[in-house]
């Protein structure tokens, strides 16, 4: 399993979540990323993370003013990057786009969708990974391996179906090691996670919490 | 006279012309700023080089995926931010959340629009300065203090009349020492430029163009 | 004052709200205007309704596909149009171009603020109106005229510092005659509602309730 | 074969070439569409042509101000929608809701997308028919069919993949009974034109242009 998690724009310590996830990356057989902001993506890297961005522009190298170039992004460290995260998306031609860019400069690629639907949508697209997220559950604290256990294994095998080189993550609502592994019986191969490690009190502690029971 | 240039999202080395930006602001009466991509800006600004983002996102912290967070950009060495860049547009909203964002991050504000009436509109919205770039002459080699002076004197006309407080900046096709002291001339207390500078084959010399005569 | 009904996307019969509204607006001293959507114009203005759009596109005649053009909208039938709303937000340049497509096509306009910094803002680029609408109150049942009437004030205060000449309107929560007096008492020369008129029981009975005490 | 004439956001006669239209489909085997503006769908639809929208919003009935929800479109005369054509993207979500959206008022849909994959993306959405345009050689006046004809063939494949029931169309650069006998060699079941008909001095001249030979 790869657990990924998204620092959003909170307001943390990127650098302390950071260096807490590679140790729990390197003491469990977890693979753990984290995905920072584009301004803490190089202090981020250098605490040996697997660093991910949080989205990356579907632009080629040019004139361009505020838009996350991949280039830079894995200059700077990243090693993947999420497209189309609910609080980002984009259009369709962008999310093409955006993986020839993320492929262009060498970044794995995941791209997030509302339902198997969407997820059979992006798949074709010949991203390394899609991730299902029921929007109404981001958030929620309510797992979606609890709420809505067909809406992952839908997923997997709408994913399936079109590409079964495609990876399928999951997320919304997961917080425990429980959950991680319904995600897992339901065929996912990683989940996508946010408040419940980068706002918690002791982000060390929720990072253990998900991968011991 | 300030000097801010945008290195967009072109394929260069940010630190190298950052070095060179941080020579010349050293060794001469001109301030020159520089504005790399988000991911860039913590190497940008080790160099020493006033460093500036080209976007800041108008959102508060929270759950807000794949923006550039005000604090985040200024805990990595920004210290002002372009808003509404005419290749990054935002709502009228936005901009004003943009500016109370940058604000609350202590960094300076210069927001761009398109015209003197656009330019009176920004103002109001108690910016630190405003920046003029007609869209027809962004990347055409001709100076808007040659091609249209007039846009140059009405903007300052224009600020001033809203708030004189508020500094304005003029860009698009300017590349020389005859450029920047056209605009100085014009009322402008500094300019824009991106490809003039850095994608010069030697960015240290343009710098240098720019600045003596 | 002039009272204008946004029909937003409701499920209501645009034609039977309209006719009452031009029944209002014959038997009254208050003009009544009503906004449907685009597809609605032709036969909402056939009423005798004094017709606005809710938004019109920035664009000039051309390439353009999905989008209002100010032209479309007035030989329909269109006499002015809503600009920015805030279910419709534009970026600045595009108020500033919506705004010159409307004088093209003899529409009238009202642009939409959130505060009096950006009614300050809009009332710069020349329109014949601006509307401050509190996003926090829209839908709240809380009229602005009761909840923060200095917002109303400063509203009218901002724009008469740019240009005498633009009307101030306001809107969010209004659904008497008090709140219109209200509003009329702060200055405001017209309102802007929705709900409370356009999804009552009895549209009509809502527009006597606002003209009469 | 049904060949959709987009009226896009011309400053065109809407009736005058639907009338024209209208004839042709009545006079030939072939079927004839036109998609007006928003506005101009009542009485474009009023002539007997068969009218579609250029657009549909994805958002259901309620407090939406200045988008065409699908039932509005409909109930004027509409009876399909363009969705995600190259001059009005939409995110995957938008697409995926706006096909949901037209189902719920009847109407029949066309996703419009760039390339094979996207087109076997978007066909993963249930929608009637897919178009493909190459954004390339959108107003060239070079046909589709004729400068890249391996697109036309590859998109009705990747449908196909997908789902066999969703019909194929393709456009751009198409004016001639040759382009539209190309593109159905080619496995298309319609053709989406624009200037070729709504520009030409003569419409209905055209129009006959196309179905004859």
């Amino acid at each position: 399993m790869f657990i990924l998690v998204n620092f959003k724009a909170y307001d943390v310590d990127p650098v302390a979540i950071a260096t807490a996830a590679a140790a729990v990356d390197a003491e469990t057989a977890t693979n753990i990323g984290v995905a920072p902001q584009a301004a803490d993506i190089g202090p981020v890297s250098e605490t040996g993370a697997t660093t991910w961005a949080q989205h990356t522009s579907p632009v080629e190298p040019g004139s361009h003013t505020g838009q996350p170039l991949a280039e830079g992004l894995a200059r700077n460290g990243a090693t993947g990057t999420l497209i189309n995260h609910s609080e980002r998306r984009l259009t369709l031609a962008e999310i093409d786009a955006s993986i020839r860019a993320a492929e262009r400069a060498g970044l794995d690629t995941i791209v997030c969708a509302n339902n198997p639907d969407q997820i059979a949508a992006v798949a074709a697209l010949g991203p390394d990974a899609v991730a299902v997220e029921p929007p109404e559950l981001i958030g929620s604290g309510t797992p979606v391996s609890q709420a809505d256990p067909s809406i992952v294994s839908d997923a997997v095998e709408a994913a399936a179906g079109v590409d079964p080189a495609v990876d399928v993550y999951c997320g919304a609502g997961i917080s425990t090691a429980e959950d991680v592994d319904a995600a897992a019986d339901l065929g996912a191969d990683g989940v996508l996670l946010a408040s419940g490690v980068a706002k918690a009190e002791d982000p060390a502690a929720a990072l253990d919490g998900l991968v011991t029971e």
